[in-house]
């Protein structure tokens, strides 16, 4: 058994857009875990259903699938884990269905050589921050952008060794999602500055990438003396 | 009594350049404090000397001052922990008396307003990669960029709760760093991916910042599964 949901997230469904790739099915399953009602979204409906039935399996929790659009529509809090290359086209869309919503973001925009990841620009300076402006009437929050996927997506539910860092500017928007980091076991929630501070966090993801190279690691990160 | 140093240390000079500033005078502490011979640099040699006298004083250890070029020329492995704003000029002047040497870049190009500490552009994409293109002659390595200069600088020694990444693209140069900043009583040095990724980790100190601000702390990251 799961402890109780802390209050602001009692009865909360959490939508995850592209919650058939890895990070996103890692981090549905945990809330599925947990107790919250989960929406898993996908381009494509009938996968979205195929992972959402074998999370609900596989965790007891409450968890369906949808397409991105009606898994955004039916989220309160909507967590967006789909590939970069898709984040802006996806985003423009779904304007007036995350309207009054808090957005959590987990995109790394990074690209990949022999020499291994790197981060790549972005004109608005962060994923994140191209979700706000494509998003002006929701509350993005940057966050879970470099948690394990192989440790979320766990079936036995291991406690994982890692902070997530929670990034934005409306202080009772990162609140909740903090609370939402730390409901899977292990996960400490820490805010850890303004979304124009975003960017280094998504990009932080390359460093651990090389790290993981070299130290055959699933590595995280914990911020000390907090 | 410290422990005996790594034989890739042995013998070794440490110039710290800006070694009277926070960063620079806490590093240089350290790695006095460990038994390396350290020479403190600033651009006003009787200040290096001045805070040379209370660290050799302070540690027991070796500590002379000197001008920055002096204690460039002096250095066996030569720390740049100047202020953003001079690292550029400074480093234009040394090129022939770092050539061949390990740099190690530990400056963080940050700006601050009434919201706190943001990232700055650099045309070179981090200063680390400035400073390499600076100096081509030499091997820099970015490490040390968000250790608390107040824990650093500490009477006691007490040993600091964080890892510090070392970012680099030559193996023998960014494992002489991480031994460098493992004899630092609590630190470990982890490899954190080649100076195209420093950026971020210069960056990150931003956060950090938001995080001592948030939670009244003096923050430090560890990497876990490492």
């Amino acid at each position: 058994m799961h402890d109780p949901l802390p209050g602001s997230l009692t009865g909360k469904t959490i939508a995850v857009l592209g919650g058939t790739g890895p990070q996103g099915r890692g981090l549905a399953r945990r809330f599925a875990a947990v107790g919250l009602t989960v929406v898993i979204g996908s381009r494509d409906a009938a996968r979205a259903a195929e992972t959402a039935a074998q999370l609900a399996a596989g965790t007891g929790g409450s968890v369906s699938g949808a397409d991105n659009a009606a898994a955004a529509a039916a989220g309160d809090i909507v967590v967006v884990a789909v590939p970069w290359e898709g984040h802006a086209d996806l985003l423009k869309g779904l304007a007036t269905a995350l309207s009054g919503k808090v957005v959590v973001d987990c995109v790394n925009p990074l690209g990949f050589d022999k020499q291994g990841a790197y981060p790549l620009a972005v004109a608005e300076g962060s994923a994140a921050q191209q979700a706000q402006a494509l998003l002006p009437e929701s509350t993005v929050v940057g966050a879970f952008h470099s948690v394990s996927a192989v440790k979320l997506d766990d079936p036995e539910a291991a406690p994982v060794d890692t902070d997530v860092l929670v990034l934005g500017d409306v202080r009772a928007a990162t609140d909740l999602v903090q609370e939402l980091a730390g409901t899977i076991p292990g996960v400490r929630g820490i805010f850890g500055g303004r979304l124009r501070n975003a960017h280094q966090i998504e990009a932080l993801t390359a460093n651990l990438i090389s790290v993981n190279r070299r130290y055959k690691a699933h590595a995280g990160i914990r911020i000390t003396d907090v």
